[in-house]
This record gives C-alpha cells, sequence and structure tokens, in this order.
C-alpha cells in the first residue's frame, strides 16, 4: 500500500515554516504500520496541485492532502483535484448548516466566501471538522483513496486520528510495532559500535539512533502479521539492549528526561529546587512544563551573576574570588546555599560558560559544573559540552536531569 | 526556473525527524530569488530514488538532492542518480586523498565502505565537504542542473551556500527581496482584515501572514529586475503597514521579541528582574538564550507554590486568602517584592493557570496577570489565553516581553 502525503502552500515552499504536518502524519501512519512512500510539497497554485496529483495517481494509491481547503481564493486544493479526477463540486446544504452554525456562535452571518467550503466533491465524503470551518474530504477512485484535510494542525489531527485511522487501518494485513529507547551518556558514535552486532544479528528489525543535545534515541520497529509476534521480537532486543548500555536508558517508552525525573520524585514524595546560572531558568523551565508539577517543585532560582550568587545562595566572596564562578567549588556551595535556604529534599545547580563569549583558555567555552546537594549528599561533576549556546544550555539540562534520575536511582536501590 | 529538492532518507517518510533540510534550502533559495517548485521526500530505496530522478527531470530545470551520500549499504543516491542519468562513477585518486586525510587525523586505516564515497559520476564535479568524508556531487545534464548533498545538516549548510549558491545566483535574472514584520497584540484574522486593502493594491508583491503562540508575522515578498526597486516598492508597504498597525510591530527585521526587549534594556542601561509562577522559568530562560545577557540580567525566581510568593517575595498572606494566588493584587504584590529585594530596575511577575489541570469556573485555565513595576510605576494587565499547557506558557511568555518592551518605549517618549 503505497502512501504520499501531499502538502500545499507555499509557506512551507519557501521555507518560511516547517512541514509539522507531514511528519505527524508520518508518524501516526508509522504507529497503525504504515510507512509513508512519498512526501510532496506543492505551492497554492492549481497547475502545480494538478500536476502533484497527476504524479501520486501514477505511483501511489493513497494520497492524503493537507492545506488548501480554506476560504480565499488562494485555497484550490479541492478544485485541482476535482479537476484531474474529473468530478464535480456540489454545494453541500448540510454543510452550510454546520459553518453557519459556527459563525452564528460568534454573532457574525457566514461570509460568502466560506460558503466554498460547503462544496464537497460529487461522491465523495465530507469529513467532519471539529475546530473549523473547512471539512474534510474522501473520495474513493477506482480504488485509489483520496483524502483532503485542512492544513492548520489543531484541525487536521483529530480529522486525521479520527477518521482517516479507521479506514486505512481496515485495509492492513500486518501489523508495525515501534518502540523508542532514550538514552543519555553515551556519544551516538560509541553506542553504535557497541549495539553493531544486535543491529546485524537482527535483519527483520529495522534499528536507527537519533542523536540531539547529548541525548540519543534508539528506535526499533517490526513488521510482523500480529501484535503478539512483532512484542515478541522486540523484547528479545530490548533485553539485549538493557545487558548492554542498561546505566544509559532512561526511558523504555519514549518518556522525557524531565518526565522520568518528575515520576521519580513524585514517587519518592520528593521536593527538588534549582539554583541556574548559565542555563537562565531552562531547568526549572523544563520541568514546569509538565502538568501537577507543583507536587515536587515549588520554587527555582536564577543567579547569573557573582552578587546573586552571593546574596542568593551564601555563596562565599572568598570561593568566587579563589575558584571562579564556573567552579566546582562554587556550584557546590551553590547547591548547598539552596538546600539550606529552601525547604527542597534535593537541591541542583549549574554553574557554566555557555558562550558565545565568555571563555578563556583555562575555561572555554562549555566548561560547566552541576552539583546536587541533599541532606546527607553532596557531589559535583565536571562537563565540556561543545556546540552553540542553545546547545550547550540543553546539554546542561539534560546532564542536570540525569544526575538527578542517576541520585534517586541509587538512593533507592540503597535503601 | 523550477527548483525541486529531493530528500531522500527513511527517517523523514517515517516522521521520525523534521525535513529542516529542506526548509533550510527553501529559506536560503527564497533570499536569492528562487522560490522552491517542488519538494520530494523519498526513502533509502534505490528504485524509489530512480523514480523521484524520473519525476523530477520531468519536471524541474535544478534538481538538489540531500542525503544518501554516507558510505553504508543503505547510501545509494550517486548510484540511483547515476543510473536514471546513464553516467558511470569513477574512482577519483584526489578524493581518496582527501578521505585518507580525514582518516589519519583519527589515526585510522581508510575503511573500505568509505571508498564508495570516493566515487563521482563521470563529468561530473566533486563538491568540497569541510565537514566530513561525503563530497558533494554537481551534474550538469543538458542543462539540467543535478546536485547531490550530504544530510547531515552541519555539512550539507557549508557546501550549499559556498558551491551552489552562487552557481544558481549567476543564472538570475531577477531579484527577490522578503522582509518580516512580527507583530503582537492582535490576532490573525483581525490583522488580515485591517491590511486587506494593502494586500488588494499590491498584486505585485506577496504578502502573507503566520501565526504563533499570541504573535504574527506579516512576510512581504518582491521580486523586481533590480534591489533597489524590489526594495522601493517594499518600503511603500512598510509605511502603510506602520500607519496601520504601528502599536502592534516589535520587529521590522525578524528580530525575536525578547531580543528587542534585551536592546531596550541594553539601550537604556537598564536591569531586569523576572518572578514567575505559571512559566516556571521561561522568561528568564528565553532572556538568557542571548548571548550578553548579564548586561542587564543578574537573576530571577521561580516561585511556583504560595509559600515560594510568601517566602521569597512577600507576598502577604491575606492577599493570597482574599484574592488568590492567580490575581491582579498577588501580581502587583509579586513585582513589587522582586523590585525590593533585588537590585533591578523593571521587576515583571507572572501568575496564572497553564492548565490542563487546575482550572475553576472563576478561574479557568489561561487567566493570567502579569505585572511591571518600577521605581515610579507599577501596573498588572489580566490575559486570557487558550491552548494547550506549552503554548499557553508561551503566550503568557510573550506577553510578558511586549509589556516590557511598552513600558520602555513610552518611558523612553516620556523623557
Amino acid at each position: 500500500m503505497r502512501v504520499e502525503i501531499i502538502t500545499v502552500g507555499n509557506e512551507i515552499l519557501s521555507g518560511d515554516i516547517l512541514n509539522t504536518n507531514t511528519k505527524y502524519i508520518s508518524e501516526k501512519l508509522m504507529e497503525i504500520g504504515i510507512q509513508a512512500h512519498y512526501h510532496t510539497t506543492v505551492g497554492d497554485i492549481k497547475e502545480s496541485i494538478i500536476e502533484a496529483t497527476m504524479f501520486g495517481l501514477q505511483r501511489s494509491d493513497i494520497l492524503i492532502y493537507t492545506g488548501g481547503l480554506g476560504p480565499t481564493q488562494d485555497d484550490l486544493t479541492k478544485e485541482a483535484v476535482c479537476e484531474v479526477l474529473d468530478i464535480d463540486l456540489e454545494l453541500r446544504e448540510d454543510i452550510v448548516v454546520l459553518i453557519e452554525k459556527i459563525f452564528e456562535k460568534k454573532h457574525i452571518t457566514i461570509p460568502k466566501s466560506n460558503l466554498k467550503q460547503a462544496f464537497i466533491p460529487k461522491g465523495g465524503e465530507a469529513l467532519p471538522n471539529a475546530f473549523g470551518t473547512a471539512p474534510g474530504v474522501f473520495i474513493n477512485y477506482n480504488n485509489k483513496l483520496v483524502f483532503l484535510l485542512p492544513g492548520p494542525p489543531k484541525e487536521m489531527k483529530p480529522m486525521f486520528n479520527d477518521t482517516i485511522v479507521p479506514i486505512l487501518k481496515n485495509k492492513l494485513n500486518y501489523v508495525i510495532i515501534s518502540k523508542t529507547i532514550k538514552t543519555i551518556g553515551i556519544g551516538e558514535s560509541s553506542l553504535e559500535e557497541k549495539i553493531n552486532d544486535i543491529i546485524k544479528n537482527n535483519k527483520d528489525l529495522f534499528i536507527a539512533t537519533y542523536a540531539g543535545d547529548g541525548l540519543v534515541d534508539i528506535k526499533i520497529t517490526c513488521q510482523k502479521q500480529n501484535k503478539l509476534e512483532a512484542n515478541e521480537r522486540i523484547n528479545i532486543v530490548l533485553e539485549k539492549l538493557d545487558k548492554l548500555i542498561g546505566k544509559c536508558i532512561y526511558s523504555h517508552d519514549g518518556e522525557s528526561i524531565e518526565k522520568v525525573v518528575f515520576k521519580l520524585l513524585a514517587k519518592h514524595k520528593l521536593r527538588i529546587g534549582f539554583c541556574e546560572s548559565c542555563t537562565g531558568g531552562l531547568i526549572s523551565s523544563r520541568l514546569t512544563k509538565i502538568s501537577g508539577v507543583s507536587a515536587v517543585f515549588d520554587r527555582g532560582i536564577v543567579t547569573y551573576s557573582n552578587d546573586a550568587k552571593i546574596e542568593e545562595l551564601n555563596v562565599s566572596e572568598t570561593t568566587l574570588m579563589k575558584f571562579g564562578a564556573v567552579s566546582k567549588e562554587t556550584a557546590e556551595e551553590m547547591a548547598k546555599g539552596l538546600l539550606i535556604r529552601e525547604k527542597v529534599d534535593i537541591a541542583v545547580s549549574v554553574t557554566g560558560i555557555a558562550g558565545p563569549d565568555g571563555g578563556t583558555k583555562d575555561k572555554p567555552v562549555g566548561l560547566v559544573y552541576i552539583a546536587l546537594a541533599s541532606e546527607d549528599y553532596l557531589c559535583a561533576l565536571k562537563f565540556d559540552f561543545s556546540g552553540s549556546r542553545e546547545s550547550i544550555q540543553n546539554r546542561v539540562s539534560n546532564a542536570a536531569f540525569n544526575l538527578v534520575r542517576k541520585f534517586l536511582i541509587e538512593k533507592n536501590n540503597l535503601k
């Protein structure tokens, strides 16, 4: 079953925005066992959409379009596709009523331009849009399935999941199962070297690694007749990975490292606090992206300057003078200061040089110390990161979460 | 001149990663006046690359490939393209020497698999790769230009800019100039309504809006014989936009709102501090992504809990009891507390409900107060945001930066 995703939109062609719709649809297709065969993007030009449709029909069994269903004159997907398929558009009174209702809520009479959205290809199916005025369209054209979806992600996503996924699932006679293992503390090339034998000896699985900002994901994909068989094959590989690189694995089910830390903290009923220098609040901010974080987190502090470190965290001026702001000693005093000052069980501090300026020969850009203090424990680790300012900040925050994760696991094992 | 960008890679087709290469190339093409005509993605399968090449040659004048130039058996772009063009690959001793040098540095003898990368299509040009072992390829095939680039962005980007951009520039007899105006405080549909006449009366320009998390960008693109003419046309529209929506424009040259605020603070030699509740450090973190931020920022505080608000910012228990944590009064006391406590000229506080839980009928998810305090000024604004937790947090941080921006502009105008 060859599936082609066709994006219609000048804003994608001109590189103004990333094509996140195609990524989303591709990911969701993989979840039900379909790897997209082609991605195509064309502009908001009728001739281009017609051409893409003709090419698409030649090489694919299923065409999924996004974009170009809006009310303006630039929205031409429906018109172009119908021209190729030689199908007329007909005004559907039931859709007019639906669109009218949306405008009624806003106390506006339906603009003429929006009436365009109530035209549906003859014999086609209108797909309901819970978040906008543009219905989707489903056409079965000589056993080629053609789906037209609106471009805005909040409209496209539920429509894809609620109406298209069930139709496609019905057509499959196999399953694909994917599992993502997330690791930290090992480089991509070292990791690949370590797992090379596993990749070689499991040719029926597709095993790939994806690296970013100090994290490496391992994705294992398996296509089998049924779920049970696929899961069994994947589990055998998982066991091998656990033996080989278990210490570096922080998640077996795709969870972010902050979510893993959040769950560990919640499980052990521990509260955490952060004092951040070079990350400027990124660590606190990542943790508070999680709903319910108040159970484990009540405050953090960004001490960017030396003064702030002295005044807020009671770091001694002597330490700053003798060892500098970016040092093991300062990191430790910061964490201890935070632990004393706040009602937290675990205090984490970071201090470093995120760059691109501010580095010296002795203390280059990327030098970072991360410390963790609890009632009966204190440690500080040194890191040498590289990359852009933003990448270094991300790497530092990942490493800080990993330090907490390891501490919580070891602490728990000791008890 | 019809340009098609062809991405080769299973990781894109399966939705594992976003196609950032295509966005990058498209953006850079626009800068020299070329809008890509087609984006195509196919998997690491020889037949697919052959098919895409055949389609591409039918409809496009220039084909730019990324991916599939690596040393493994899955890297097949060169082989597939040469098969379609009926060109032999020949081992280039000069490239072997280059690759050997890279491995010498690592004290490794060149692996056999990497020798594959020294094969270049007969009559084609090898494009130097400063950051990896895979040279790019340039083939002029009956006046169709074919470029093969490696997939890793750090290798692809410099190769594209250094070798392909000059070749393409040479072929153009026009320029395209783009300008992005960034706005906040006005919805996308209201904005479009307001500027509708401008769009209608400037049909030779392409004017588009892009919205996200409370910000709307207006991109104006103009194609003319020369730069001067294009800039003049754009400037006429810019003047009209300034008159119409000047108050909502925070940048005329694509700068982020935090960068605008940073520059204003630096210009007026003012220091800022943040106390954040529902954004959990996001505002501080966004500001500290800017290099050199220490000139305007030395600390921030995340007061997620009521206790933190009382202890860190001296918010009164009575206020919290009477009005609640999410209230104008609490926001104001937070900002005042921060101003007193810290050596800052401007203190900004946010308190709100980011959701998805924690909302009530009186105080729904998305209700947020942002306050700003300076020596002789205090104000608090109420906002009703909607969206996911992350989107609300982004909107709040955008609104907070905008409040500072407006304050600094007005303050300056008064003086």
